[in-house]
């Protein structure tokens, strides 16, 4: 009873955020409310538009409300070359910290079968009519090390692969500054596993 | 360029949350976008509403789209006691962990001349002429222990001793369940200096 219902209302609205729980929603609310209703207003705004407004990119399936993604309609990217990642974010990732000039392919998610993820909603089956259309030669897998994100790069590979396209797997091992005694065993292991001859 | 205008807008609108870097704010545009649009809509419309509806209580100064809030219309409540507080999160803080039954004035902020508050920022006038209509016979100081909170704590007693109302101030000291040995110095010799005789 101590907040009227429209305070209450924005208080539960903001769980939706992840990361936000009970408390953290009552201090955005009160900071909103007494010094920023510009703010909440713009905010409201954005969502609105963004929740109605963005798509998928018809080619590489990242978030866009074009029909095509900046980078994939760009004259200036190789086409033969496609990265394979799973979320839009990896994207953002790769441009910032690569000169990375070729294409993506946004797998929006890993092989999970326990999950009811598989193959078709992965878009696998677009991106195997592109692998047809023979302009992809080579793909860099840049899925998450994990054992799904192993398994989503092993089978693209194979798909890739039955088309004669050059297949790639990003580098796992000890990152770059960090400290081999506080490094997980599963990355040490691969670290070694995946050694290089020393120039 | 990785995000498209729409996604980018949103991002930055997040940022306006407290707590809310840019790394956050990516992921939550992110899990809104690919997995919650419906939150997204519902938080927008949330937004929209406590934006343009929610004003101050005429009365107490806290956040309500009514006229006057619940808690100073209600016909249960002890209209001779009134509980001093900065922020409509204490007033809610307070209901929950007490059974007061009086009304609450809420500052919305504590005197810092520094800051450009003073008095009037506070609403001190509306609380003065209320002092002034005779009704409140006893206040409770719960401003917060800094500085401020005790300037302004000692401002507003002196005005209600001015008028012959009672004034107490919640006790400060050690919390419960707390470990001397970690209570901050401040705490402690408010605790000592504080302390009562033990039956």
């Amino acid at each position: 009873m101590a907040f009227s219902p429209l305070v209450r209302e924005l208080m539960e609205a903001l769980r939706c955020l992840p990361g936000v729980g009970p408390k953290s929603a009552q201090r955005m609310t009160f900071q909103l409310l007494q010094r920023d209703r510009g703010g909440a207003r713009r905010l409201a705004e954005a969502l609105a538009a963004a929740a109605d407004g963005v798509g998928e990119c018809r080619e590489c399936r990242t978030l866009t409300e074009e029909p095509v993604c900046a980078i994939c309609a760009s004259p200036r990217r190789e086409r033969s070359l496609l990265c394979i990642v799973e979320n839009p974010a990896d994207v953002s990732a790769v441009e910032e910290a690569t000169d990375y000039g070729g294409l993506y392919f946004v797998l929006k998610g890993r092989l999970s079968p326990l999950d009811g993820i598989g193959p078709a909603e992965l878009g696998l089956d677009a991106l195997e009519s592109r692998f047809a259309g023979g302009e992809v030669r080579e793909i860099i897998l840049a899925t998450n090390p994990t054992v799904e994100g192993e398994a989503t790069a092993q089978y693209v590979a194979e798909m890739a692969r039955a088309r004669g396209i050059v297949v790639s797997r990003i580098a796992h091992g000890v990152p770059v500054g960090g400290d081999l005694e506080y490094v997980d065993s599963g990355t040490l292991s691969h670290a070694f596993a995946g050694r290089r001859e020393y120039r």
